[in-house]
């Protein structure tokens, strides 16, 4: 297998942790390839490839990946495209990682636009894949058929689902409920080939069992994972905060702590190895942009395990499907 | 003070739960009158109105209030035009409340579209005043304007926070990020009179002291509440079980009780009253449909509180206020 290019200097807490995170790869066989200024990946004895330029967490995207053509980023793209590493991993700037991969890679052909695939966590079963969750700020219509298509083949190569449930993101279950927008897109899933369509969910739907795939334009879903994280970082704050308060309730809570932790942890967006860019020609990982060591561990065996299953090849056909 | 007009048909839980919910608030001293059907309000000893049409929880809200002019909710709207009760409140159909609202009451001069505020529970802190919460899928710009405007009154009748910090929600905090739609928000907001305008926010903020009040339109605004609500219940829900696994677990649960306890209840949905329908010309309270008695009770004190606040002359107020 080729090494899977990690951009060694995006994410907050990079390039320590990330460093850290590649290395814990290698020792459980996953080859990696670190891409980055010669100073931060020359010594760490990792395969590296140099780039001289950072895009920042500030940059704009599209801008960061047109001027600065020998960052980190851009480079991580232009591997996979080449053939020198078999997928990219960064935990920086997602628009321009989003960018890179789709201006150096190109888009599997039919492709309107690629989707963000973030999969959210639901206690006791698998995790509901929810894209677009930021690629795309204004959608058409017909782009979310093939979110639904795409959305279908990673959820059954991510987490075994052989036939996923597809359900729409409106603010009522009934067909007619939502903007004309949802209504359309409704319409259109209906009879949509390689899509299991189960009508409309709504919001308190997508951290539960109700469906395998969620579908939404970008600003929704967007706004979904971000306030389905929030909202749980802050009541496990506050639980922790509570478990701490004083010598009887930490006694308490060391007696929880078995049935406890393995939640918190489960609820740690770092668990889930990150999101995935669906609709591009290779493997392109994006990780949270708070990865620790763990985290891009998490982010590097997602990548193997998508380069592994072809998820490539798994899209191309969903999308060529006769529809 | 005129009797409070409530639904008592409306909601999961009716009739029995939000006749409970109604003697309750009798007994703190907030006068109510029921509306309803005549077996289920003549027989309770309170003061009530009779209405012998029902409009269903999937009854189509529109709709339903042009074709059962005798139901519940259009009596208890009547009730409001015509000076025999001071507001409104009902756990049933939204759209249904909404529009028995939009339709009885009118419009407060001025409003281009009356929206839902729904306040997000924020631990430690004042809740979050998140609104349109669903009452239009499709906005025009300006009318988050009005938005923000009536979203700062509310916020300073119902938490007293002075100077109310509105919130755009977006998919990035710099003004150049999210939709079309709410790039032209974001410029509109800049300089709106009566608004405190701090910018951006995301959906990690919402349940966070980040704003006073998050404006957004009605199907995005919908997707964060029920995503929040959802996600909440489903931790609490696993966090529950998990403390009541084993003795052990039951034992260090009670002593961790005066600790937690106090954090579920506050994310309850049913502790904060409910949500309201600010723009229209009198008080609407819109309880959650699974609303027990106690959260009835909450509702109609809210209710009340509006009343006797005079939101209703606030929102004129500020919107009448020279541009």
């Amino acid at each position: 297998m080729l090494p899977i290019a990690l951009d060694a200097v995006g994410g907050d807490r990079a390039p320590d942790e990330v460093i850290a995170g590649a290395r814990a790869a290698v020792e459980l066989g996953v080859p990696v390839m670190l891409v980055g200024p010669e100073h931060v990946v020359s010594e760490t004895g990792l395969p590296f490839v140099v780039a001289t330029e950072i895009i920042g967490m500030g940059d704009d995207g599209a801008q960061g990946v047109r001027r600065k053509k020998d960052s980190s980023l851009v480079r991580a793209a232009e591997a996979v495209r080449d053939g020198k590493a078999s997928a990219m991993v960064s935990a920086g700037n997602t628009g321009a990682t989003m960018a890179s991969a789709l201006l150096r890679m190109g888009r599997i052909r039919g492709v309107s636009r690629p989707a963000i695939a973030a999969p959210l966590p639901v206690p006791g079963e698998t995790p509901t894949v929810l894209l677009d969750a930021g690629a795309n700020a204004e959608c058409q219509p017909e782009w979310l058929v093939q979110f639904a298509q795409m959305g279908t083949v990673f959820s059954r190569q991510r987490f075994g689902v052989v036939k996923p449930r597809v359900g729409l993101l409106s603010i009522g279950e009934e067909a007619s409920k939502g903007s004309s927008f949802v209504k359309e897109v409704h319409h259109l899933l209906e009879g949509a080939p390689g899509v299991h369509f189960i009508g409309n969910v709504e919001g308190h739907d997508v951290a539960t069992d109700a469906a395998d795939v969620v579908v939404t334009d970008g600003f929704s879903g967007n706004v979904v994972l971000k306030t389905l994280e929030g909202g749980l970082e802050v009541i496990l704050g506050v639980i922790r905060a509570g478990l701490a308060s004083t010598p009887e309730t930490r006694s308490a809570a060391e007696v929880l702590a078995p049935v406890l932790e393995p939640l918190f942890d489960y609820m740690e967006p770092e668990t889930t190895g990150g999101a995935i860019l669906l609709g591009v020609e290779g493997v392109c990982i994006i990780a949270h942009g708070r990865s620790s060591a763990r985290a891009v561990t998490n982010a590097i065996s997602l990548a193997k395990e998508m380069v592994s299953g072809d998820i490539v090849g798994g899209l191309r056909a969903a999308i060529a499907a006769p529809a």
